[in-house]
């Protein structure tokens, strides 16, 4: 089988995750990675962002890496010009306008994209759907494990040095919905531990402002430890974990892991077997997770019903 | 809407599961069920199973809820000829065959089946398939629960009166497979405990034939255990269990329920309105559940990504 050039976009965690899966694995042949930055790669060469366009025929998937939070839906609509694109985009609110966007821009040019494929949104995604069909409310939980935006909303307050989030699930609000018990406020599903570093003086005035931060902080139960630098480090971890589950707890679906970027590449990955398939067959076009039949990451003839 | 015209073929544990949901379902015009039986349905007016062809253009969908060792087989090429089908057939060496004959049929006539739509087969092969296309090797355990053709088996011994086979997972093993360690013989991960009726002078030989059924009994550790009329009854539960994880247990869906008919039925009824769908579009044919992308059980614009 020829094998797919692909190339990566960011050189962040995911990027890096990226890069240490395709460059092992033989379906893959890796032609670069685009970066901001004027780094060293691991195994890939760095080639300024600036040049996506050089590429044009050179690269038929790319991985788009950059935070949502960035640029990454700017990213998309230069990529899909020249090549397919898949991304694990994570705001949830915009999504829906990224997938739209992307399907615009991949069928004007004859291009594929597959948007929001990671564990959540994506694997969790698929669960989500399936579970509300069955007619139980599915519920989502994450943790424990570190919140990548929730980090970057404290890092951004005023006199932060640096922070780090922790989500933690509630086990026992819980274990009272996998009982089939009602709960009135899922706000206290989960529980928020922050880590900052700030000299002492800014230190009341940081946790006020985190505690009532509406949308990331406000109404959930949060406490905030202050920090030294170094302390801090100890922190910055991969770990994550996560779960969807019916009321009454009839069905789970659980993930634990010790690399979150590593799972979200993983899914990125195999998905990408997929799109370019489905660029082979002109199927141009964006695609969410929910859009793609399991039979399609079906390998070979065995069996697995 | 106009409601969905169904019907139900087979009224053991699951047409009874199936006739108790939808008649309780505004989506669902339930006309009647079909038996071999002369009985008095709980909701429905119960048919002969020989008056099929009478409601031709009367019923849009039925549900085949005949053991899979019995004929469903068969009752399917003759309802696919006047209705569309979905059943949960289980017999995994045979789902290929069956899925290929519905599909000729279905064309044939302008129909659509769903074919092994329950939870394993059904569910538990989307896991198997998303698992193993992850790069993880994907393990299924069952149980505890009743393992209805376990128990079929054993009841067809000579001079056994009546049976139960309850299916249990081996903890241990399961958990070094999560932990990422190596397991040489997975038929441990099983153990398998009988539950039989039988006079005492033939108890012995009938513990043999069990132990040494081979794909059945062989190579499990296999405890049989005789009791009297009274005692069995205690034993014919409908609650079962099982998972699906990755070597590791980096990923892992689970399900637990009271009761194994319901759960199967849930998963056909819902499964049914997508049916539909693709019926009014004339996407006849036979699918299985991987053909069938999430998306298409979204009920409303909620977002679940």
């Amino acid at each position: 089988m020829k094998k797919i050039k692909v190339g990566i976009v960011g050189y962040g965690n995911l990027g890096k995750a990226v890069e240490e899966l395709v460059a092992k694995d033989e379906r893959f042949e890796l032609v670069c990675v685009f970066s901001k930055r004027d780094v060293l790669g691991k195994y890939a060469y760095v080639e300024n962002i600036g040049n996506l366009k050089k590429y044009n025929g050179k690269i038929d998937v790319v991985f788009l890496c950059a935070g949502s939070s960035s640029n990454l839906m700017e990213q998309a609509s230069e990529c899909l010009q020249y090549f397919c694109t898949v991304d694990a985009f994570d705001t949830h609110k915009k999504i829906k306008k990224h997938i739209n966007d992307c399907n615009k821009t991949a069928k004007a040019n004859g291009k594929v994209a597959f948007c929001s494929l990671g564990w959540d949104p994506g694997l969790f995604s698929l669960m989500r759907v399936l579970f509300n069909a069955l007619g139980g409310n599915a519920y989502t939980t994450w943790g424990k494990g570190v919140s990548q935006g929730h980090s970057e909303a404290v890092r951004k307050l005023d006199n932060v040095k640096d922070a780090i989030q922790y989500t933690i699930p509630n086990q026992k609000i819980i274990k009272k919905l996998k009982c089939g018990q009602n709960v009135d406020n899922l706000l206290g599903l989960h529980t928020r531990e922050c880590f900052v570093v700030a000299d002492r003086e800014y230190q009341e005035e940081i946790k006020n402002k985190i505690i009532n931060m509406p949308n990331y902080f406000k109404g959930y139960k949060t406490t905030v430890k202050f920090v030294n630098e170094h302390e801090i480090v100890k922190h910055k971890k991969l770990y994550h974990a996560g779960e969807v589950f019916t009321h009454g707890g009839e069905l789970k679906f659980k993930l634990k892991t010790e690399s979150n970027p590593k799972i979200t590449a993983s899914v990125m990955i195999t998905y990408s077997i997929v799109l370019y398939n489905y660029y082979k067959n002109k199927k141009y076009g964006a695609y969410s997770i929910l859009d793609i039949p399991m039979a399609d990451l079906l390998k070979n003839s065995k069996v697995f019903l």
